[in-house]
């Protein structure tokens, strides 16, 4: 093999997310909002925003990959806009974000863990959403702890997350144009 | 371009399993199989399957880089060949099915939290025969909840594991052979 | 530069990594290292080292990586050199090793969940000494579990880990200087 080579390695970042929210009580009934999409008749979460531990979960494991905070640093009391946000509208600033630091993402990966809602026939729906807010692909999925612990006592939901990202390479330098 | 310098990259993608079994009970005990393994005489998880959570997270985790859904997309009601089926031959079929949808595997890893059984004797022996079923690298790993939670109450075994997988590229074609 | 064009891709291989530690009992009050930081005035974790489950947990999703197993394998009773060793000591030693073992470390993110400490002001500081101590990119997030599990009710607190390594590439052999 004659000439030269070019050996390119861009070597992604991997990161992680776990996000959980309680069930809302009985007597502050809630609206259940979960991997970017409202579930009818199920029993929703609670939190200062939607509690979809889904899309906060990507959006953790964003920031995490790049080593630039969390949902907290993000999100916490100075930027009051975000109070109520949706995890949808979260994960999408999460991602403007990443993007304006210098990063692109490959993929998320999110499992939640839950008795309900039954998510396979939704599961490309929600796949869907939260990749669009995402501008990359969300992949999501589902099971249950199998009567165990706080969310096989129906506590709650938890949700955690994988993502890569990269740092996004500075334009070429055209050196022979 | 002439002169022009070709860069490659593929982009591997991430995904995350969680898997959850509880112990079986004591008026139905049940053989204990995890990470691939037959454990003698240790107390054996519960599950339409052998309960395998290793084996059932590395899957899952397979499934998930790939955004091809989960366990229960894929060896749900609608395959009861697989219904009483072992981990080892739910994570090779697993790997199959990722093949077929056009992706090829990295590499698997997975920790289990759970008191017993002692598991670094036989970490090689579980990561051979689990790394045989999935046709590619897959890392045990064991640990303890420190008596917290349900794995600390000996009430179960959780898994967890991530997964990369790549895109397999289009077959090269020769542009001057 | 004329002549032929070399595609190398340098797969890195991902690995998990979960640390759980109960909070010392009151009647054995201990300080609390969290993250390669001391915290002073918070409630210490119990544990044969430091308790320190951000940097454990860093470390054994190093090991996870390179499939050569566990905190115990490593840190067990043979080597009681490491037996009240630091999180921060730990995990740069894990480090060496997996360097040995013929890996290079692309990075590392951690997540902590807990009730406390308010983590924000000082993740900085942490992500510098843990990645200090790993010679390659740790990352320190942390979230709460919204009061549910044995986190939310103060009991312990637990870190979950990833990361990618890359096995180092032969020394390229010059094939026509
Ligand atoms: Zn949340
Ligand atoms: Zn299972
Ligand atoms: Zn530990």
């Amino acid at each position: 093999m004659a000439g030269s080579e070019t050996v390119a390695m861009i070597l992604p970042r991997t990161g992680i997310g776990v996000d959980v929210h309680a069930y809302a009580p009985d007597n502050d009934p809630q609206p259940l909002w979960l991997g970017g999409l409202f579930w009818e008749g199920e029993r929703g979460l609670s939190g200062h925003s939607d509690g979809d531990c889904v899309a906060h979960a990507a959006a953790d494991a964003l920031f995490s990959a790049c080593g630039i905070g969390d949902l907290g640093t993000h999100f916490g009391t100075d930027r009051p806009e975000f109070a109520g946000a949706s995890g949808v509208k979260l994960l999408g600033e999460a991602a403007r974000i990443v993007r304006a630091a210098g990063f692109e993402i490959g993929n998320v990966a999110v499992q939640f863990v839950a008795n309900r809602p039954k998510f396979g026939p939704r599961r490309e729906e929600s796949q869907r959403i939260l990749s669009a807010a995402a501008g990359a692909s969300v992949s999501v999925t589902a099971t249950t702890s199998d009567g165990l612990g706080f969310t096989g006592r129906g506590e709650g939901i938890s949700a955690v997350a994988t993502a890569l990202v990269y740092a996004v390479p500075a334009a070429p330098q055209s050196d022979s144009a």
